[in-house]
This record gives C-alpha cells, structure tokens and sequence, in this order.
C-alpha cells in the first residue's frame, strides 16, 4: 500500500518549502513534468524502501555506512516512516528520511532525520519534520522525542523542540563508562 | 509464557541487591519462603501484566494515572519488559517496572522506570536497569538511551550512561512552543 502525498497539497503544512521548487499536478507519471524539465517533491509512508538507495542517501551526508540487514530490520520496527521523494517524469529519486520508534500510545522517538545536500537549505527538512509530527500526533502520541547533534539543535528549536525541558536529561549507555 | 528470573542466580548482575534480602530457593511457590516470612525477589520479561497494580505502583511513586487502555498498548508495543516481583510464599507483589522502545536493531529508549517506595535504596533500581540493559544488549542493540528527570540523572550515570555525550541534547517537542 503506497501512501504518497503531495507537498503542495492544501493539507500540507508545507509552505515554507515550495520556495524554489515548482508545483506541478499531482499524478504519479507526469509527462509535463518530465518534458519541462519540472519536478514535484512527495511525502510517502511506505515502510518498502530499497535501504541500498537509503544508505546511499545516508552517504551523501557523511554518516557511517550500516548493515543493509539490520537498517531494513530497523524500518520495519519503526512506527513511523517519511521518505521524501523528488519526482521528475517518470524518475523518483529518495532526497529525505525521517523515522519514528514508538509505544504506539504514549512516546515516539524520531532518529535519522536526513535531506540529500543538494536538496537542503530549501525548508524542506523542515517540510520533512512537520510531516512526522503531524503524522505522530495523528496517532496521538503526546510526547515526541528525539536527540540532536549541536550543530542541529536550532534546527529542532525552530519546529518546537526544548533542549532538557525541566531539567530533563537525554543520556546514552556506554559500556565501557561504568 | 513466563520469563521468571531468580535475582540471586548466578547469571544476575544483581548482586549488589542482595544485601538487604534472605535468598531462598527457586521453584514458583516456596512454602519454606511463606513459613519463614523470607522473600525472595524475581524479574519477569513477561508483558502480560496487570496494568491496575502497574499504575498502583506508578501511583506510589507520585506520577500522574493514565488510560489503563493506553499503558496496555505502550506495554504491547514496547520492545522489552522488564518488571521486577517480590515473592513472599505464593503471594506476588510487583515493585518494579521498565520497559523500552526500539526499532529491533540499533536503538532503544528506556521508560517509565519505577520502584515502589517501600523497596528503595536497597540496589534494586540498579539491578532493575542492569538487567533491561543485560536483555537489550542481548538483543544485539548498540544505542541504549532514556531521557532522566534531573534528581536521577546521577543514578543513571553511576549505571554508565552519560548526559549530553559529544554534545547530543535531548529534546521534546511542544505544540504551544514554536
């Protein structure tokens, strides 16, 4: 079941990051799209994503390969998956990933929040981001969590993340710290 | 099906909660145990709990109750269980609980970590996390991470977990706050 979502869609929250990309109609083959040289950029759900394309994506920004096994394993056990796709005619290209962990009740974790370089400074990592949420808080969860390297922080802060609200920690085990 | 672990088996790391208790032998019923007046204390992986004596302890600690019908979903949905019992002949009390989250491969979130008030500071919170930390490791999960109210976050680093590490914050996301 593909769930695909248009970013210019009245449902977006997207605005922000339509700036330099051109809107054109929705429809999974586009030939307007491929002769104008156009794109559109899409949101979709599905969990079925080729983890080889997606540790390609990952390279693009500099992370540590990991084994294909393990991160296809880690996708199926997420509880929310958005990918973002650019479309150009008939070609789709992964450009963004975002997933969440879950209770499936009360708290969500989001981990590997990526946008392809060429596709940053755009807003739509931003774009990426508002499209977990609303798809968490559509499950109702409340508590939304994630841990941000510092050169991210901001980032978080300006979507309406707190740093250790009350004081509140985020820690990681080490095993060999004890 | 029951995972019942004996906390004074040799395979435990829980030595450091003995001092304050008498032993006994394994077996479910212990009617040497229910004669003496002795207890003996178990883990359980088990996730069919009852989730009215779970918010019982939680309420002894001061957290706020929630939906019964949403800690039974957290519950199922959680990675790893692990509840903590006092055996007193074939009386059974829970004191403890932990649970986390995960995707199965890389990383997990430890949650709702409670001991009832009346088994505190007897080592049994450290051997509680010990062995969720034992069965996520087990489970091949490199990343163990839980976000620590400020009056634990010692107790959680005496654990070896680490605030902040290379600058990795914590953050929560509120509606209200962008």
């Amino acid at each position: 079941m593909s769930f695909w979502k248009n970013l210019f869609s009245g449902q977006s929250n997207s605005s922000t990051a339509t700036s330099t990309l051109t809107p054109v109609p929705s429809g999974d083959a586009n030939p307007t799209a491929e002769r104008s040289g156009t794109s559109r950029i899409f949101f979709s759900k599905e969990k079925e994503i080729d983890v080889q394309e997606l540790e390609e994506l990952c390279d693009a920004v500099g992370w540590s390969r990991r084994p294909l096994r393990k991160v296809k394993k880690a996708i199926e056990h997420s509880f929310i998956v958005v990918s973002m796709w650019e479309q150009r005619g008939s070609y789709r290209r992964l450009i963004g990933f975002s997933r969440a962990t879950s209770d499936h009740a009360f708290n969500a974790t989001i981990w590997d929040v990526v946008v392809h370089p060429q596709f940053q400074q755009r807003g739509l990592g931003k774009a990426l981001m508002q499209q977990i949420i609303k798809e968490l808080r559509r499950e109702d969860i409340s508590n939304i969590t994630l841990f941000a390297d510092p050169g991210v922080v901001n980032f978080y802060r300006n979507l309406g993340f707190r740093p250790d609200p009350e004081g509140i920690k985020g820690m990681f085990w080490y095993p060999n710290s004890r």
